[in-house]
């Protein structure tokens, strides 16, 4: 089992993550900038404890970043001195409110392309997790949205896809941090399939795969 | 039963587009800068019959553009002033060789965003087909990949999606044209899974939609 800090983890997709990862037997403190909040959360998911960003961030195997676009840079330069060899996973998807159901990646190509920038070179670098639904990791049911896990970090990658099975989730690498963007990207399809289709948290699959890991 | 083009109709994609489509019962001519290929593909294929670039979109309800990301801006210069009122179907994904597997978007964003500057405002822009295998195309089974329609024209947009049932596909519309990017990206990861993952043609499906359309 490991320790896990999920940073944004009072918000919808950090606590669906942080209650499945819980449910998986993973020791997880969340962190958050409202100390009070935290503690709620923590309590209500009986997490292992709660902390602030920057404490949640120390001693652990690995750190889930799960807040918005506008807060991804300042919480990353809040754990980076801290993280020490722990893998962070950033999950930040670079929505542009309103128009959260428009394509528009940043300049830099991808989130995780800026999260390396505000991470620096040194940081174990993952991102996941970009278009699993909240309102799914919410409930119990086995997850029917593949989750792809992007890094250069081979060995990274393997210990997030890792955490998948036992959360109820199949995880598929999708290779190179740069890679990336094509979750990003997906997020704002799949928030407009949901209207379009009336999708109660439409999701992806990828098919005709022979030997694929993680199948929950 | 509509009269459509495929430009680009001897490659692997645009052989596998003409051929469902004539299946379908469509008026299909094959477009190419080879005359003798295009002229051969038409025989093979029993195809309505076959043209040069310019030619075959001249008088078209559908042109479908299936040319590699380097042929991509003379091709759309040769039949932007004849296609008149015909919806264009780019299918051009931006891969960059030899680093296929590799996300890496232009900088005006996506290829759909690069054929409406080389197309200016007037001509009726869609794009289409960038994650369906070729090989699968090429077979008579229903294909097991949903494919994404993007088009800031509702009405070409719906034109499009409704050739792909007849074709063994269902098609989901992916919004505004700018979202093409999540396509265009998303097949670098297919080409990475079939190689990662053994994949007979890797897909995608997208699940949890409660009214899809044009389910084959």
């Amino acid at each position: 089992m490991a320790r896990i800090a999920v940073i944004g983890g009072t918000g919808a997709l950090g606590r669906g993550l942080a209650r499945r990862l819980i449910g998986a037997g993973h020791e997880v403190t969340i962190g958050s900038r409202s100390p009070e909040k935290a503690r709620a959360t923590a309590t209500e998911l009986d997490a292992a404890g709660s902390a602030s960003v920057a404490d949640a961030a120390e001693g652990k195997d690995v750190v889930i970043v799960a807040v918005p676009h506008a807060s991804q840079q300042e919480t990353l330069a809040l754990i980076r001195d801290r993280v020490g060899h722990a893998v962070v996973v950033d999950t930040t998807v670079p929505l542009v409110p309103p128009k959260v159901m428009r394509v528009k990646l940043p300049a830099e190509g991808s989130a995780a392309l800026q999260a390396r920038a505000h991470l620096g070179p040194d940081v174990r670098l993952v991102t996941a997790f970009h278009n699993v639904s909240a309102h799914h990791l919410a409930s119990d049911h086995a997850i029917d949205c593949d989750v792809l896990v992007f890094s250069d970090d081979v060995e990274a990658r393997g210990i997030v896809a890792d955490l998948c099975p036992g959360m109820g989730i199949r995880a598929l690498s999708g290779g190179a941090l740069a890679n990336s963007a094509a979750a990003e990207a997906l997020t704002s399809i799949l928030i407009y399939m949901n209207r379009t289709y009336k999708a109660d948290g439409a999701g992806i699959r990828f098919t005709n795969l022979s030997e694929a890991p993680g199948i929950p």
